[in-house]
């Protein structure tokens, strides 16, 4: 799609063969076609509102099909069309064309399954699961960022070994779902230094005073250098993480929380720690207790181990 | 308001005075007004598209205003405008007119902040607020249910002493806030019969056994009463919670999480339950243990507890 005009023309083209997925409250629908031919995904997303007076006055001055469904005492509610209008939009679009059958899976919904990892699910399928991943060479953007080979000009903050220890270092970064200005939507990613931690199941009793110096410092610089009170700020893990090097998710309570900060995905750390700090002496690390978390269908390790284990049969790692 | 039509008969008189909120990914926008000189509260919202073929062929074949913002090889992204139409709403609308004072500030912007909870400000402070509330009665709706008195007919399961301890009894019940028909959106409630559960900082090591007895029981029934497949169902509570009667939120992994799910307010009772199996010796409850989540700064326990400690003030309860 070389100009806006040549991609704005594949929109009449599309024809509708089926809705694939309805999200977000039904705000969100993606619809399976063709253009010319060949497969594509359209995403039509309600838009947001805008929020100038003028404008607002202007988009409520349309109002039509004003359909009242109830009311009671000094509550109504209702169903409304507006007019378009150029300087409010209704819709976000996007399209993928042409598209692959990856893209319509990829799209296609997905069920999510609730999975109990008990300690020995952890150390005979995951684990060695989650070693595969790593060998694949998936780090290598991560490395190249600890290392200095890429992205030094968006690092916010590098504590390296001059908290008295060598395995203390941590960087932050803006995280790349953030558009690095919205202060209600911010969101940055700390990545340690250290290779030892995959993830939160490395976590040891003996971390506890190297994580509350790191979460004390993220509070401390993501305060200076963005404002945010401190106690406005929410960090936290994912399980099972995107990638297997021990990073950590810092937002702020004002980002209207979704998916990525459910519980049985996201842990927070501050919870974690303390956690830690009250584990049974028979238990080192948070590898020796059992975690509950959600993953989807579609993922490797629902297809590699928890579906195998689910029907009784051995999962992959083991043949 | 009487009539639909007289309800219909507000909208047009609605004078906007300011934007009060704007949330949900901004498609939702809370406008504060008049009508007829007293205040009124209109709130818009984007409506979920429609999901049949049809009616989004229909809707598609409306689109204008399709303005393309870019494209990277195959992906291409654009804002536009629909017509609107009288089978697909475009909004969904509440009037609350005359509001008082009260709704201005309910649904005004609230900052919500992160407090750490030692176990030490939650015995001088915190439990002491539990308490107060508990004595003020609000809890008369939850011994109605359990005692029999009051929506019983709503009862999916009562499981009570027969599992040989009186200690055990618990029922469940649809959550008000579901139609009772969208599986997709399934939420129920579980209410134990102790009294002595005012919140999780109450669950004991000694409770493991008789959690995990009811956790089974309870996904063992809303699987046989709605299908639900067992491993789709996620068991959470809240802390703080709203009433101080311990309960257990039920839904599926197939609703989108929202805020009533988010980490650092929905903890989840496997985790729990794993967390009680690995406590220390020297902590006997999750009372022994800091919690971390958030709360809004218009809540009682943030103007009488936490804020004061954050001003480094007495909290009102030690007073």
């Amino acid at each position: 799609m070389e100009s806006a005009s040549a991609a704005e023309a594949l929109i009449p083209l599309f024809k509708l063969e089926k809705v694939l997925d309805q999200d977000q409250a039904g705000r969100r629908i993606t619809l399976l076609g063709t253009v010319s031919s060949e497969n594509a995904l359209l995403t039509l997303e309600r838009a947001a509102f805008p929020s100038s007076l003028d404008t607002i006055a202007a988009l409520q001055s349309t109002l039509t099909n004003v359909k009242n469904l109830g009311a009671n005492d000094i509550y109504a509610w209702y169903l409304a069309n507006i007019q378009p209008s150029v300087f409010a939009p209704d819709l976000k679009i996007n399209l993928i064309y042409p598209c692959t059958p990856a893209h319509i899976k990829k799209y296609s919904p997905q069920v999510t399954r609730v999975v109990s990892e008990t300690p020995s699910v952890y150390r005979d399928y995951v684990r060695p699961y989650m070693q595969r991943k790593r060998e694949e060479g998936r780090l290598n953007w991560v490395y190249n960022i600890i290392e200095g080979r890429t992205e030094q000009e968006d690092i916010i903050l590098r504590q390296s070994t001059d908290l008295g220890n060598d395995r203390e270092g941590f960087l932050l970064l803006p995280d790349m779902n953030w558009d690095r200005k919205t202060m209600g939507s911010l969101r940055i990613l700390g990545l340690v230094e250290r290779r030892d931690l995959w993830s939160l199941r490395d976590l040891r009793r003996r971390d506890v005073g190297w994580l509350r110096r790191m979460m004390e410092k993220i509070e401390e610089s993501v305060e200076k250098i963005y404002g945010v009170e401190r106690d406005m700020l929410k960090l936290y893990v994912h399980y099972q993480p995107t990638y297997y090097h021990f990073h950590i998710h810092i937002t702020t309570t004002s980002h209207d929380p979704s998916a990525t900060q459910a519980t049985l995905k996201a842990f927070s750390l501050p919870n974690l720690i303390a956690q830690l700090e009250t584990l049974a002496p028979e238990c080192d690390s948070l590898g020796d207790t059992s975690i509950t978390y959600t993953i989807g269908e579609a993922s490797e390790l629902w297809a590699e181990v928890f579906g195998p284990l689910k029907e009784r049969r051995l999962p992959e790692s083991s043949k």
